[in-house]
């Protein structure tokens, strides 16, 4: 089963990676909802690339977000929607999470044939 | 419930981070005692600082492992057990995957306080 969608078509370094991972807790708690809406806020941000996601069974996600340049980045966290969900994101959907914020210097990648 | 060995302990920034994303192909074909020698091996390299990763029940994961430099990053693609795992991974377990290496400049997080 191809997925290929899951992938962020991205240009050639350099750009940046925001990498998200996260313990959510128990419980939907309105996460669901609010989480489509920011990818969709995201979207629409000046500088925005493209984004990748997974959460294993057990509520540990990772997420990589792209974008041009740190500017962006920095934008993207100002934002007015998305602080307010960062502020639920805290109080109430995950009970860690870290942040790292990374300059993408080198990518490759690798694509089996006889997919459709 | 906590899961905070999910979580990579790392170093203040600088360092670097390998973001690897995947499709799994259907079936086991051996993947998951390859991939958890890979975790042993890794720890043992030089230059390794951590590794956290997801995978969501569609097969779209994310791997990142974080290293102290780009040399130690590429000590480790060219070493011998990893490299067949690569090919292995080329051949049976990925359908397609991505990997981006990124200079983390800048890392935050909070965890939530009355968690064992």
């Amino acid at each position: 089963m191809s997925n290929n969608s899951a992938f962020a078509n991205l240009p050639a370094p350099p750009y940046y990676v925001v990498v998200f991972t996260s313990q959510r807790t128990s419980g939907e708690n309105g996460y669901d909802t609010t989480a489509d809406r920011m990818v969709e806020l995201a979207q629409s941000q000046p500088g925005f690339l493209g984004i990748e996601s997974a959460r294993s069974e057990g509520g540990f996600g990772i997420t990589t977000s792209y974008w041009t340049n740190e500017s962006s980045i920095r934008a993207w966290k100002q934002q007015a929607e998305h602080r307010i969900a960062q502020e639920k994101g805290k109080e109430r959907w995950y009970e860690h999470f870290e942040i790292r914020i990374a300059k993408v210097e080198r990518a490759y990648g690798q694509q089996q044939q006889g997919n459709p």
